[in-house]
């Protein structure tokens, strides 16, 4: 029995919390991290992170440098972005020696959608080399795709799947009340949703990935998006948004088939949500109707994903996965080793 | 693209509805059943039942005459009682073929709990022949640890896992409104649950699924069962419980480790239970509280975790399997046929 040895790719709020929980886990072993900020590279990543990890394991500005240095992990834990070409590029020396990626890339949880060629050649690459790759997450990953599709293992039919978040953004990380459009103006905020540059990233692979799981064929998928408008002052650490301005979004998607809408997710996410949580509704034989109070939201969550899936993941045939492809992702934070397979 | 060949072993009420199920799907194909009730043996299926299948599909005394006249099915649905062995040594002839079976056996959900040298027995022959075996259904399966365990896939850690279930058993078939021990005196009650003839089959296993996921030793697993008492005359289609008389069980199990509880199931069914749902609490980080309004109860869903298993068991590798460890089980109704792997 030994350790999976495990890199992190991309050093931003997400990809150092991951390297924190990966500290506490006693089945992972970090040899080192991917980032291109010449701040960081060479630096050791406990040291950097003020985490306790060893010395050996460094910050490296590219994979072939951790390759050099520290030789290759089993699996690399990318988070840098959203779009799914990009991450293919950056994950790419990676798979080319074999080594399997899980990654929070949004576009990632059912990346045909938009990729379709690029994902058929990643998947042809990934059976040469013996490596997979997974996207997974919390929204893109598990609220409004895994966790529906989880459900209807108990239902006979299924007619239509309804899901809704609604996330307080205030308890959020920056990055996340910026891409919300917090303190923007709302035609501005309107403008950067319709050219890809504001809004949740993720919406259309998590329709996506129900159909595919139900075996849906869907006419077209939907997406609108309209900013959150405060009424009076709210203030953040990161924010301070005055009356009339953005204070966050309500997004909503639908997939259509035959004329009838059979998926509908509904987010709204700003800061001061009022009753946090999400919910799903199964329309079905049984019909199932599941309510999470306080939402499953935060960092923490994000990272568990992230992390959980790592021995899901290796024990999957290599390819592009989906994530209900895998073995049940679950947490084994009790530290007990686990087998590689 | 053909059809997953299928074959029903006992033919009980959930038996007979997972057929009728069956006969619904379009990328399942029923060849057969068998059942040593010798009433039915040699009619054909659809004609006993009341469904739409083929005149061929008929009612055999034994697999192996199922076998002789309709050939070997992909996958064996076996639906004749709770203890592991004896569903062992019923499912053997189809394993020794080489063909996978999917039970709704309880104790089949963590065959080592109770049968731990049949399982490697078992275990070895399937990896020989081919075949898989996993035990399903909604509880144990479902609700109290398959749920649960998903849940925790966004958990960074988690500390402890609580489930209630409150059914109301009006609403349930006969067979399990007696199991429950409707109309009993309690003592008798009580004496049939301490000898193994009464109360909820699989709660043990439902906690040891939990343990094993969640990579926790478990020093010890408690049950324990009182029945409910009748205030005032209960009727249903099938008894007629006096005041003082048993209206059904409620039920607990723990899990502990290290002195402390880590797992807490909780079930409540009785004729007449108010609210009925299903609860589920993720002591962690985040923790988790979700309520299934009205819970996941009734034959439909029993008889769809038996259906929806199918494509995630032919995708896994040959042996006696967890349900953890297969691809995720959900509803493809919409009939589309499903690729053999």
């Amino acid at each position: 029995m030994r350790r999976i040895k495990i890199a992190q790719f991309g050093l931003g709020p997400i990809g150092k919390e991951s390297l924190r929980l990966a500290a506490e886990r006693a089945d992972l072993e970090v040899i080192g991290a991917v980032e291109i900020d010449p701040v960081l590279a060479g630096r050791a990543v406990g040291e950097a992170l003020g985490c306790p990890l060893p010395a050996a394991a460094r910050i490296h500005p590219s994979f072939a440098g951790l390759a050099a240095h520290a030789g290759l992990p089993d699996v690399l834990l990318h988070t840098a972005g959203s779009d799914a070409s990009r991450s293919y590029a950056q994950a790419l020396p990676a798979l080319e020696a074999g080594v399997s990626v899980a990654s929070t890339c949004e576009e990632l949880i059912f990346p045909r959608l938009l990729a379709s060629e690029r994902t058929a050649e990643i998947d042809a690459l990934c059976r040469r080399t013996g490596a997979r790759l997974v996207g997974t997450g919390v929204n893109p990953g598990f609220v409004m795709d895994v966790l529906p599709l989880c459900l209807t293992g108990v239902c006979r039919e299924v007619s239509a799947v309804y899901v809704e978040r609604v996330v307080d953004a205030r308890t959020r990380r920056q990055p996340l009340q910026a891409k919300i459009g917090s303190g923007q103006d709302p035609a501005e905020f309107r403008t950067r949703f319709a050219s890809g540059r504001a809004g949740h990233a993720g919406f259309r692979q998590s329709v996506a990935l129900l159909a595919h799981g139900l075996g849906w064929r869907l006419d077209e998928i939907r997406e609108t998006c309209e900013p959150v408008i405060a009424e009076s002052r709210v203030v953040t650490p990161h924010f301070d948004v005055a009356p009339g301005r953005t204070l966050g979004l309500h997004q909503r998607c639908v997939g259509l088939a035959g004329g009838e809408t059979r998926i509908r997710l509904d987010l709204q996410m700003y800061l001061g949500a009022s009753l946090p949580h999400d919910a799903v509704v199964i329309q079905g034989r049984p019909g199932l109707n599941v309510h999470l109070q306080g939402g499953v939201a935060g960092d923490d969550a994000t990272v568990a994903a992230l992390l959980n899936v790592i021995p899901s993941l290796l024990a999957a045939a290599p390819g592009v996965r989906l994530l209900t492809e895998l073995p049940l992702t679950v947490c084994r934070s009790a530290g007990d080793a686990c087998l590689l397979p």
